[in-house]
């Protein structure tokens, strides 16, 4: 089951640089695990902001969410989430 | 290069049912032409609403463009662009 | 699963009274049908608005659409969907 | 008399650890309580979001406040509140 | 039990005349007959705009929502309302 | 002359909880000083939140902004005024 | 006493042009007379916008209602009133 | 040339009092001095708000924005800039 | 003096084809004079949208304001008026 | 490949100023050398704010993001990009 999801970043500027350092790397590990397990299928930049477009593909509101909240960036995003499903004039197999 | 396109229909009331038919359809082919092509990356619905997002790989802001402006439905459509580029996160080779 | 609709009203002052009359029996009709099968949990009027809150139980982010899309005001109504999950404060059996 | 209420958390960085953890935990507990009480109807999470829907089922307005301002994590929220009344088309017993 | 009630008119243009005439004429029927039997508190005009801002003294939100949904004017207002309590400072007798 | 004053406090948490104990008794007095002079001649508590709507009968704008401004609490306040004036359908002799 | 008022004008398409050259030159006229008379004291066009800022000093809030709601385009405007009073720094005689 | 500005002024709470006691001094003779010249054409208070309406008199777009970021308060302003003209009902010969 | 315009487009469907497409003629040959005099510096149009920035360079509000409520779509436009000035890093003689 | 950028500043008050100097420094060597190179086409400053309106001449999205992340006032600004295409109406060959 198919969901959007918009992350905006912000971190605070009082955090130390190691420990920022340390968050981004967890991230991204974290990130391109689930990447690699189907489940975070899709991650893009926005031009010009700290931020991203994604498209999820796990089997509940639930798994979503212990997905995004388990983020090491969670507590220094605002995540905005939108449920999708296939739609009627797609071709793609994997549209859903 | 990609963008993420999200759209809004609001069919007006007094548009003839024959006249709605007929638009639809011409959209549906029009969309997947555009999809068989490559253009038209991705559509999804988006969950109680008659709008989507879709993801589009064009050559420039000007195709982008003709491609959005030619669509049967742009007339009844509120139309909002996003540009995007590759995330450094991404492990996927399509996310660009 | 669950699901937060709210859903605001709208009905176009130029339908004719016969048909709203016969789409508000419809509405009811229906919303009654899915309360029976326990898809609908909950609805409530807003006090003062055309509007309600409304609590969805259902499989998948597609057959909440189909529910939704079915309703015989949905082409007079704005609907905003809020994918929902079990609290982890609730004591309640049924809130999940 | 039912209220819907959305309570969105924001919890200050500077707050220290063990006062986090000790607010939250008499948050569950005050929450509980009511939730056994039968004054706080429902409590759900928003997929993606530190911020939750509740139903309160409590005898006025002045009992409501009284509740939300004892929240322990009330200085730290922010809270919208709309007043609820039975839908005519509701079937369900408990939906007022 | 206090409610705080903002209306904003929007009579549609194409209303007869001697309609409008008339609702104006039973809408203040109606609300005069609630002022006196004590349950509409207050209305007072915002300047420059065609609202008011008015108080409720009723039992519950059904009783206001009977009320507000019985103006002549309800399809053409816009109205938002806002549950009220005793204010801990008030030296009034008459405000709660 | 009536004002309608929507004031929302926000307390910076930084502050002494001594310094915002005595503000809010100096608030409390001041308030009440008004109260018995006429001049603030509603508050009320919204519910679940730290705000009010108050209602103040001076003789002009320049009085309206010397008392608001005078608040201890003003600093701490988002302040809203809306000019208000006899409601045209209002029986009571105290609307105005 | 002083007040910023802001109007926006949205004439119908649908008003017989000779209706439209009869409203607005009964608005000119209207407003001359409140100039000559200094209660509409300044009247200034926004560049680009079918607007205007104004300032009025009147007696009182309802004055300015009378004034504002007796406009030939009132039905036709949004309205926005702000009370103004003296600046500490003015050094014109003429500002307050 | 006249423009019409909004200042909304926010002093950071942790800014020393003498500090902002000579801020505040010197942006008083500041813009006593611009009204003294007739650059600053008027400046009033909002009711309720720590913000003013100002109207500018100045030779061209380069020459406000001079005015307006030498403000002492400038760094603790928003500014909300709008470029007016003679309205065609002005009968003031100051009004352009 | 420069100034940034938005403009957008919603022309009206009940107007009739002929009619819209005479007004489009005469707003393209008022632009491009307009252009060609050098007072409309520039235009873009924004992609998937009906709308325009366009950069203009008169020498006053005045002329700005004559100059957009002529525009043939002038009443089927909403448009958005910034004064620009020269930037501190700019390195173009045509920047200003 | 045209994009329109509009950035605005907010340098935090607690950075050092020796370090918002040597900031300040390279963002107008950072926007020189672009603007040398063709790539920063246009930049204008907004009267009376610290912001601006840029326009932007790259090959790509990607590219677009490079430069503008690259900005060393990048973490103190936000952001918003709009992709452009040349206007049917334009008569300049440098505005695609």
């Amino acid at each position: 089951m198919l969901y959007h999801v918009r992350m905006d970043v912000r971190i605070p500027r009082d955090l130390p640089p190691a420990e920022v350092t340390a968050i981004l790397a967890r991230e991204k590990a974290y990130s391109q695990d689930l990447q690699a397990s189907g489940k975070w299928r899709h991650i893009w930049r926005l031009a010009g902001e700290y931020a991203n477009f994604s498209i999820f593909d796990v089997s509940s509101n639930d798994e979503l969410h212990q997905i995004l909240s388990g983020l090491p960036l969670f507590p220094f995003m605002e995540i905005q989430v939108t449920p999708l499903l296939r739609h009627p004039s797609s071709i793609r197999e994997d549209d859903s």
